[in-house]
């Protein structure tokens, strides 16, 4: 197998830079996949610059994977080469504990292997991610990418796309539905085509007002601004669900005020601090706080299958690899609507 | 009417003492009731010394109370004289918003009419509680106490037993789950009582070495003392739920940690100070932290008649009313194994 182009973080410090990584050919079991495109996630700026203190370097980042099959291994029996398919944020499980086994791989007992910053459960290599030219999967942990879905604007689904739509799904949302969507980026515009796609009335929390026009073009039907705190009394008790996607500090009181009797807040950030959560929140309403975590391989293909049939995908900014840093920053600033997609053609050919 | 015989709080100083209330005739859909015991909840003493700054004085406390039907208004068809009787937190409720309509009158949008410290719905009077002779109360919440129940054992299940029932109920537990219960006090020792009814498998966790052998008395399968913290690193990921009855401040994320993917936390006490949760405690195993408030009266009736099908009631220490003041003091303590009852029989006679 020929060297495979990449960009990579050579230290926490360094800029992403032109690298060369070797992909295998592919077992009995596995495909060799073109990459076409990469999403970029916030995570790959966390994990480049080893803000979670775990990172393995170098690290090519790139979870949000859409490509054409190139190569089957000879035992492959559900995919050929041409297929358009996905790759998402793990590539392998142990296959084994009660997770794995009911389909929720996400939280497999021994940790999924993750796409890049992981190690193959042989112990053989750290695993590379999307910002390449080619990768190597299990054909179990590779998504059918469905033609009707433009694959660049499909990249995102793969992280954004499943770690919202898994939550809608997992709690129930259905046609009807008051939900709120906390937080106008790359996961919250995704939960707003997804959640109205069920046929919820979503309602855009964000502390941008001029994020307005957008929320409604994006399918909402109320937006609020949250930095005068109005909007906490108005609209309280009025949601069955709030989807909130924000991971800078912020009171979850205030929102679960929000909700109804019964009503579910689901946290998909992680602030680097804990919140006061005061029991009365909950307790005289009986409102449940949760959160989610990606989603599992069945699971993801259903969001694909679905995002198809309701003609949903990300709103991206296509860029060539040699933007990543510049987008990283203006990442930082909020400043994409919604998601910056890699044209890995841009990486060029071996 | 003549008047009955009571003890208040003259004000949020005062010790309890003999007082003398005003009940009036039941009205074509009211029984009055001849109260024959009444237990003591944490809340009287929260009430009574104005802990939560809504307190109305002079206050007659008490919320589990237990008698017989006395008299019946002319329009009373589901009691007769002489029928074994409990009132527990709330005597009214709008009767007209979805929480009434739905059974869960304990979530009325207008708020139910609390059996103490409550303001009648027609404005017309403050209401007055079970540390009293009697009690007139409209018949729908009214709930019959089953004879197989000792009637001075049954008084604590009509806050204690349906706080901690209806969580279990509600969030469905069911035989084989594994259920822990933080905190043996009077609302503890009813969860663990009825979640082994329910066929769950008990886990009691406590600040007191020493309840190790009342909890296993009461059917835990397991015990642990939290204070060396070791049990959170033993025990991670093992349990289906928590019931929470501790009010003083402690750490959910040690306690989340403790429950399987999916696994729900169920807060019934309510700190003075908001806790800091942390968001991986519930995304990383998609974990669900919830609160609970009382019940409403149909489960309320239905947890009166599980207790009489499983032979459950409270453990209690039968007292007389001018051992109240003390009772409150050994309470705060947790001197009381578990719940105080007051036998009215010792306010004597009119």
């Amino acid at each position: 197998m020929p060297a495979t182009r990449a960009y990579a973080a050579a230290t926490a410090k360094s800029p992403l830079a032109p690298f060369t990584i070797e992909r295998r050919e592919p077992r009995a079991q596995e495909v060799l996949i073109d990459i076409l495109y990469c999403g970029v996630c916030h995570t790959d700026i966390h994990l480049s610059r080893d803000e979670w203190g775990f990172s393995k370097f170098p690290m090519v980042p790139g979870h949000e994977i859409v490509g054409r099959v190139a190569q089957v291994g000879g035992g492959v029996n559900r995919f050929k080469v041409g297929d358009a398919v996905g790759v998402g944020c793990f590539v392998d499980s142990c296959r084994e504990c009660g997770q794995c086994k009911a389909q929720q791989e996400q939280f497999c007992d021994q940790r999924p292997t993750m796409t890049y910053n992981g190690v193959e459960r042989d112990g053989s290599a750290v695993t590379q991610g999307g910002y390449s030219t080619r990768i190597t999967v299990h054909e179990d942990y590779v998504l059918r990418v469905p033609e009707a879905i433009p694959l660049d604007r499909a990249a995102p689904l793969l992280c954004a796309g499943i770690t919202t739509y898994s939550p809608l799904r997992h709690f129930g949302v259905k046609a009807g539905d008051r939900v709120v969507v906390v937080g106008l980026g790359g996961l919250g515009h995704m939960a707003v085509k997804i959640a109205t796609a069920m046929g919820a009335k979503v309602t855009v929390l964000s502390t941008s007002p001029n994020k307005r026009d957008d929320a409604m073009a994006l399918g909402a039907v109320d937006f609020a601004a949250t930095a005068d705190g109005k909007v906490f009394g108005e609209r309280a008790g009025q949601f069955d669900f709030i989807i909130d996607t924000v991971s800078a500090p912020h009171d979850y009181n205030a929102y679960l005020n929000l909700l109804k009797v019964d009503g579910t807040m689901i946290l998909l950030g992680v602030p680097d601090q804990p919140a006061a959560l005061a029991a009365a929140s909950l307790i005289m309403r009986r409102r449940k706080l949760s959160g989610s975590f990606i989603g599992g391989i069945a699971e993801t293909q259903e969001m694909l299958d679905f995002c198809a049939a309701h003609g949903v995908a990300s709103d991206i900014e296509l860029i060539a690899i040699d933007r990543i840093n510049t987008a990283y920053e203006r990442m930082l600033k909020g400043d994409v609507r919604y998601r910056f997609v890699i044209d890995i053609a841009s990486l060029g050919t071996d």
